[in-house]
């Protein structure tokens, strides 16, 4: 099987190493950063880099791993000029425009929604991991639109590299992420902008990390430019999430202000309840 | 060398557990939960219970691991009764009051605030951990208070469990543990309450959690009596620290609510700023 993946960041470069290393698999990239590229190149991410035009010649499987800003532009183009058995699978962190975008292309059938839900706060070539995928859950949108020769092989894809596959709407995807991941991710970021503006002496941030500060802001290394577009293209979402979020810090500091214990113990009890729902 | 731990939940039963392998040291325990006695005993966490005149009795070194809201009354009687060859050893996760309470104690100089920067979210005998302590910063405040045999051996004591010392006044201590610990305590705390409050579909959590979630909202499995003690009596820092915190989420969802993605990319590159610090 030949795979082309476009975008050769984080994800893009953990599926080619991931798809690289198998038998009879030949994975080739496409990404318009020369840079990426010269890496890839280097750390033998891909047999070879190819011209989009290329990837569409060559490949069985094209893999889009790219900004989600980027993506309805390059897949609708990818589909215009598609054949009928080559099938294209999205890995994007947003999922309702991608679908809305592709719903009347003639090619809807080869065409996959997924998200691979696994990644680090790193990014480019380099950031790839070899079995990010292993043992994480990857959701795919509107299966019942997509071809069954093209849903099959997709998901024989998902599976060689260890992922679970869960299904659900675009709608429901997104929603669920800009409660468990985006509100996370700007919850980390502003948490990170806070403590550098008023801690004006960073070898005490560097020295005092060790008390929970360096996991709640780890987030806040992520990407600004791919995070931009996620937050952008699901604010109808991440909005209400994000007014939810600062109400309890609201609750939270008056019940502070009050000094009333027993109320910030009641809300920090309700949030123990997190433990039950994760640690299963 | 005879060592009584008070308190003996996460922090105490992790020094009990370091300090107990040692040659040639015996450590005993003290606490007014039975639970906790027998499960210590059980753990072999100690040599024995005591009661706290027992341990005044029979220790050169008194630790003290209790909620920071028990730690002056503790402190004070046992500094009543102390003779002047022991010391007591305070690890409280916020160091104004207690330093104050001391401050014109006859037997001060037998006293030593400490604050080791280390834990998990458990609590309990059962989550002390062998080896918490490697590596991690310890701070002590008002050294100079201190007699310098009483702060030799404490020193000792820290080093023995690899733990790397850093001096500082009580206000500087209290102020950079607002922004760097407390405050991302409170972050977790209502993003847990946050997602657990909307996402009524708890299998959708836990099945979503491989994204970020997982690691901002681990704090929120924290204790809630140990963590409102704590706020409570640093409030007159921590809550400009929530401000702070708050403001910047309120800049942020304007910037995403005016589709600004220049401007979001600017705060959040501002943000990654922390991984410069962090990760020297």
């Amino acid at each position: 099987m030949k795979i082309s993946v476009i975008g050769l960041g984080l994800i893009g470069g953990s599926f080619a190493k991931d798809l690289g290393s198998q038998i009879n698999v030949d994975v080739y990239g496409v990404d318009n950063n020369a840079d990426h590229c010269l890496q890839a190149m280097e750390m033998g991410l891909v047999k070879n880099i190819l011209s989009l035009e290329q990837a569409l010649e060559t490949s069985d499987v094209l893999i889009a791993a790219v900004p989600v800003d980027a993506l309805e532009h390059l897949t609708l183009s990818l589909m215009d000029k598609m054949g009928d058995h080559q099938l294209i699978i999205d890995t994007g962190s947003t999922k309702k425009l991608i679908c809305n975008a592709v719903e009347n292309h003639a090619k809807r059938g080869r065409f996959v929604a997924a998200h691979p839900l696994a990644g680090t706060e790193f990014s480019g070539p380099k950031a790839a991991l070899k079995g990010l995928f292993q043992n994480k859950k990857n959701i795919i949108c509107e299966r019942e639109k997509t071809d069954d020769d093209a849903m099959q092989t997709a998901i024989k894809i998902f599976e060689s590299m260890g992922m679970h596959n869960i299904f659900m709407s675009p709608e429901e995807h997104d929603k669920h992420m800009a409660y468990v991941s985006h509100l996370s991710h700007v919850s980390s970021f502003m948490l990170g902008m806070t403590v550098l503006d008023i801690e004006q002496d960073e070898k005490q941030i560097f020295n005092l990390a060790g008390t929970g500060f360096a996991s709640t802001v780890r987030l806040a290394k992520s990407n600004p430019k791919t995070w931009s577009a996620i937050f952008d293209r699901n604010k109808e979402n991440l909005l209400p999430a994000l007014d939810q979020y600062i109400l309890w810090l609201e609750k939270f500091k008056i019940a502070m202000a009050d000094g009333d214990r027993s109320q910030m113990e009641k809300y920090m009890t309700e949030a123990n309840d997190i433990r039950r729902v994760l640690d299963k």
